[in-house]
């Protein structure tokens, strides 16, 4: 890997002086201070502008190295590109003396390498360790879809607790609310699970991605780890993919009943989607409970070019008759205006606990019909919004049986089957 | 009538007069004063003894004037015949000089037939009418069962507002907390829906049994029937016995799953069998929707000699899997000891805002199922526990088609099919 990094920033270098550029070349995050994990994002090469030039010079020299690119979108504009079998970011970004005043979050990068780089030095297999941890619990990354720990965060904690042990051992008394400072910069933050105070930037929060979950997933998972230690908090088995007599065995075992949204994924970053599936979610759930079904669980999921969203069901079907229950009996306009809106009832008017209540027919007694005819008109993400326009599948019960995609039986087994190291 | 009354009371004068006895035999309730409705609580003959002598020789008496009755009780002892075609009650009662200071309740009605006997002359009609619109649209009677007007209320009610009419007019305008004050007594009283100070004895509410739903019933039927006054509300066609197929009809377009739980009635006055039917009632609703059913409405009945519960059900089968939601993550006794409750979950422990989830079976999944449980283990009223120990039944759905008794079938027609005159 090494090799692979000096031979592209020398490419970089030599492609700047010939168009007499001034470009600081850095290699950032893990693999710059050795505590790069096999699969992790790979490397990230920053091209460092001063500020005032503009970006699009040092973009132009990335695509020159990468010829068989992809061009990507943060804050601003990057190139992707695998080369000698490594995934390589190459990153304009601008030369900041100062970290608290950044022009965007790629800037930052820089101040970080630096900050761990030197005290980390001792430190690497412990900050290894840990990232192998967090990706065997399932909490590492911080990218919406996962909500976890970013390696930087990773490194901050081996650097505040000064092993992995340590790390773990801390973490296990962890509550919402815990608060790293390891520079006493002293910040005050409030309604975030953990707040790490970035030692380079003091007004930003580094855990600001971690979801509470995903924070006491690591707590339990570390106290687990603590009384029994074993290898496959590091390494869990693979998920196999469902088979069809596995998904009845779980149906029939559960007696619940699935309902599948499926749809083709619109064509944008997982930061993108993730959170339009995460709001989609809520509000399919917020409308079929209104409507006095009741859910056990739902998740949401990507596969191939489709995305899911499964919502399992613990009430699906509901009598027809239900009760409108109106204003108290005394208020004669209130009651002359609900009595015009339900003329003709199932049962009623009658009085109850001193309010008027009519008995009339419900418009969705299943869950799936209520989904089916109000998806059209919920408040969705943008993307997804146009996406689930263009088409939609709903699947229920048995049916699901239909999708037989690998990746989609791996969410099911996921869903179904997944273990948690708490407790 | 008079005749009959005259007849009845010129033998208990010479009963008493045979066994040198002091007995004041006065004539009261509505038939004493004109306003008595026929099929009401007819004839209330009280058998007056001096404060100090014994009810026991009221009693024997009374015994002797009717050989073929049946002895009752309320406070205290008194004789019920069939006499002439008339319902009598022969009550012994105390002679109290001031009826603020009764021995019984019986004593004091003696003073509330001297209250309102002069001073209703000439409003005797008015009454009349209050209580077969009272009874038309089902609030006339203070017995529990009803929890509706009784005939002094009517009484007193026409004395404060002049007529029927006038009772109608404010009646329409009542809110909970109504206060009625006649002799201005000024006696204060709360959380009871309508008060009306008793003239004879200021302490005591003389709607203390009346409910808040009768009382809004009522008032929302003199609205009613002031806006479109018609025969009906007097005199409702009555109700028929439902039909198989009218039943079947009604369960198909009601979507809804009934369960029925029948038993014999245990052998008590209905003033003592309804609380603890309503109670029942009450316990068992709570059970249900404690386990995450759902109910639509439900009724008591009695029939023959049987008595039933009846719950209309919206939602009466569940999951298999449901949740069971433990501490919060970071408090690990806790957690331990839940976990230990919990061993062989479905699927978990895992995490979900913030809280430890397992998901687990359901002891029962179907709400006849739990009833059929629990049945046994719930506090239910004295006579009503020993009555169901001894034996009962439980129907659902279609099963109800098997209980012919016509009073059962009525009861139904009135459960589907009640029309209440509001709005």
């Amino acid at each position: 890997m090494a090799e692979t990094c000096a031979c592209i920033i020398a490419r970089i270098e030599d492609l700047a002086r010939e168009r007499g550029l001034s470009l600081q070349v850095m290699l950032v995050g893990s693999a710059a201070r050795s505590t790069w994990l096999s699969g992790d994002h790979d490397l990230d090469i920053f091209l460092g502008v001063p500020l005032g030039d503009d970006l699009g010079f040092a973009l132009e020299i990335a695509r020159l190295i990468a010829p068989d690119h992809e061009e990507k979108y943060a804050e601003h504009a990057y190139v992707h590109a695998r080369m000698d079998g490594f995934e390589v970011d190459l990153v304009p970004c601008y030369l900041v003396e100062d970290a608290a005043r950044l022009l965007s979050a790629v800037d930052r990068t820089p101040f970080h390498t630096k900050y761990v780089g030197s005290r980390i030095i001792g430190r690497e297999d412990d900050v290894l360790l840990l990232k192998q941890f967090m990706k065997g619990v399932n909490v590492y990354g911080s990218e919406l879809k996962v909500g976890g720990f970013s390696g930087y965060l990773a490194e901050l904690l081996v650097l505040c607790y000064g092993s992995f042990a340590g790390v773990l051992q801390a973490a296990s008394a962890w509550r919402p609310g815990q608060r790293l400072d390891l520079e006493g910069q002293g910040i005050e933050r409030h309604g975030e699970p953990l707040i790490v105070v970035d030692p380079v930037d003091p007004g930003r929060n580094v855990a600001a991605a971690l979801t509470l979950d995903r924070m006491l997933l690591f707590a339990g998972a570390a106290r687990s780890f603590l009384a029994e230690p074993k290898l496959d908090f590091f390494f869990p088995p693979p998920r196999a993919p469902l088979s069809d007599e596995e998904l009845i065995a779980l149906l029939n075992a559960r007696g619940t009943m699935p309902i599948l949204l499926e749809f083709a994924a619109p064509d944008v970053v997982e930061d993108v989607l993730y959170p339009q599936l995460r709001k989609a979610e809520g509000s399919i759930k917020a409308l079929i409970e209104r409507s006095g079904f009741s859910m056990l669980r739902s998740d949401v999921s990507t596969y191939r070019d489709r995305a899911v969203l499964l919502f399992e069901m613990q009430v699906w079907q509901l009598s027809i008759a239900r009760a409108r229950i109106g204003p108290p009996a005394w208020e004669a306009e209130h009651l002359a205006r609900f009595l015009a809106a339900h003329p003709r009832p199932l049962f009623g008017p009658y009085i109850a606990n001193g309010k008027v209540v009519v008995e009339e027919a419900r418009r969705y007694t299943s869950a799936r019909d209520l989904l089916a005819a109000k998806i059209a008109n919920l408040s969705l993400g943008k993307h997804l919004a146009a996406s689930i326009r263009d088409g939609h599948n709903i699947y229920a019960g048995y049916e699901l049986l239909g999708i037989k995609d690998e990746g989609f039986r791996i969410f099911l087994a996921q869903y179904f089957r997944a273990k948690f190291p708490i407790g």
